[in-house]
């Protein structure tokens, strides 16, 4: 198993969410919890449990990264519609590893100056460095995505950027970068049930935005968009995974899942001291 | 009490630990728990009980920013000779926080770009945003401790120093953010046995650098930097405080003390909606 003190899986989440050939967003079911046996209750008791792990292989990613050149990184790219859950992922999964060991980068609206260069000028310079685990809460796929949807450039430059992407992730992956592309997928009753939480609770009401309102009612034209990025985008060196994320639970633990394999593989190791440590004793204790 | 749910605190820890009129860090005993009558054990279930109270404090300031124009921030700094626990403080205290409401930078030696501006340039472009809890580990006094023991720049140099940053963190405190300036103080005997465990652990090595014998061996002239930084920078608005470290337990519950303090101080609200929620409710029940 990916998570080895996790104990209810019975598959492999990276094989049962990546997005493959022929793969049909609207065949996914937001309620189901692929590959997962237990329930809520479990699925936090397994939340738990891979923490310690991801903290050890975070903690050795980096540990690499301070001696050996050209060490990897991880990337984790987040996208969903609003109130999917992608607070929660940072929040629960992302807030449990060093923070020393993350870069996390959430992409607002893009200002004047972003505009005014290509769409990936401002992406590029939040990579992650080596060693460390980057988080894109947001990222270049909305540029693609309410790009496309609400015409915010032309459909040739919305085509380009498919293959820009491409081209931009082969570059990051070719460099050592590991990257985890996810959709936390909700169902627009879900959305809608989430939204109206919001505005119930006062200490919610500053989540909330009008907005949100005007962006639901193209929930169509939004999964279009979503179905064309993964067209066009799910390479083998960057896959999408498509989480289903009505149960908050379930998308949390596969989200930590996807990134315990993602290091598993990556298999960072404590390097080696590049000084004499007895050497380094004896100075030590002549102090 | 300043943490509410924390039991076994007999004094305010920001009265304590405040570096005013007189202070002599020769005279601070780094094994002592100031205003904590309770051990290891108590002082870790009182930490756990503070990130709740944290939890909710930096969910608040966060959301005020988001509405409220000119908001808050807080900005933590800190300060410390090698293995005295900065990095405790930021996996323990910070890491219990929303990673989303908090901007951590670890300030490395300056860069070739960096050594050609002012000193403060790095360190500006690197001050929190409204609503966020900044973390520097090290900072701008780093050019006045390794700056003047080390004589990177000349004594007239390091004198100007003291005035610019009093200057630049009174803008910042009169702009709203609240600025809490932490050396955390470990006995040169407690760094020897930490250091002796970095080398005696193989997981530990990549934490180790021989240069830190080099500088565990100005320990003296550090000490005196120190002290020198805290008469000519500890001002009321942006006061020191000297957290005895030899126990790390007790120094991750100050400093987690002393940010609850400042962020109870400010006091931040939930602030009111600025849409009206009873038409909002309607429209989303209309999708």
């Amino acid at each position: 198993m990916t998570a080895k003190s996790q104990t209810e899986w019975t598959g492999e989440p990276s094989e049962l969410l990546r997005v493959g050939e022929g793969f049909r967003l609207a065949d996914v079911d937001p309620d189901a919890t692929p590959g997962y046996d237990g329930g809520k209750k479990d699925g936090k008791g397994d939340l738990d449990a891979g923490v310690e792990e991801l903290d050890e292989l975070q903690e050795r990613l980096f540990a690499q990264s301070r001696v050996v050149d050209d060490s990897p990184a991880v990337l984790l790219v987040l996208q969903a519609m609003d109130s999917a859950g992608k607070g929660g992922i940072v929040r629960h999964v992302i807030g449990a590893v060093d923070p020393q060991g993350v870069q996390l980068k959430a992409f607002k609206a893009p200002s004047a100056e972003e505009r005014a260069h290509d769409f990936l000028w401002r992406i590029e310079k939040e990579v992650p460095r080596p060693g460390y685990i980057g988080v894109f809460d947001r990222s270049h796929y909305e540029d693609v995505l309410i790009g496309r949807v609400r015409e915010l450039a032309s459909p040739e430059e919305i085509e380009r950027r498919y293959g820009a992407i491409v081209d931009f992730e082969k570059r990051l992956t070719d460099a050592g970068t590991r990257i985890v592309k996810v959709m936390l997928h909700i169902s627009s009753d879900e959305q809608k049930a989430r939204l109206m939480e919001r505005l119930d609770r006062p200490d919610k009401h500053w989540k909330y935005n009008p907005g949100d309102v005007d962006e639901r009612q193209l929930w169509p034209a939004y999964m279009d968009a979503y179905q064309t990025v993964f067209e066009r985008t799910s390479t083998p060196n960057a896959p999408w995974y498509v989480v289903p994320a009505n149960a908050k639970w379930y998308a949390r633990l596969a989200v930590q899942a996807l990134l315990l394999e993602a290091l598993e593989e990556i298999d960072p190791q404590w390097p080696a001291a590049d000084f004499d440590v007895e050497a380094e004793k004896a100075r030590l204790a002549a102090t």
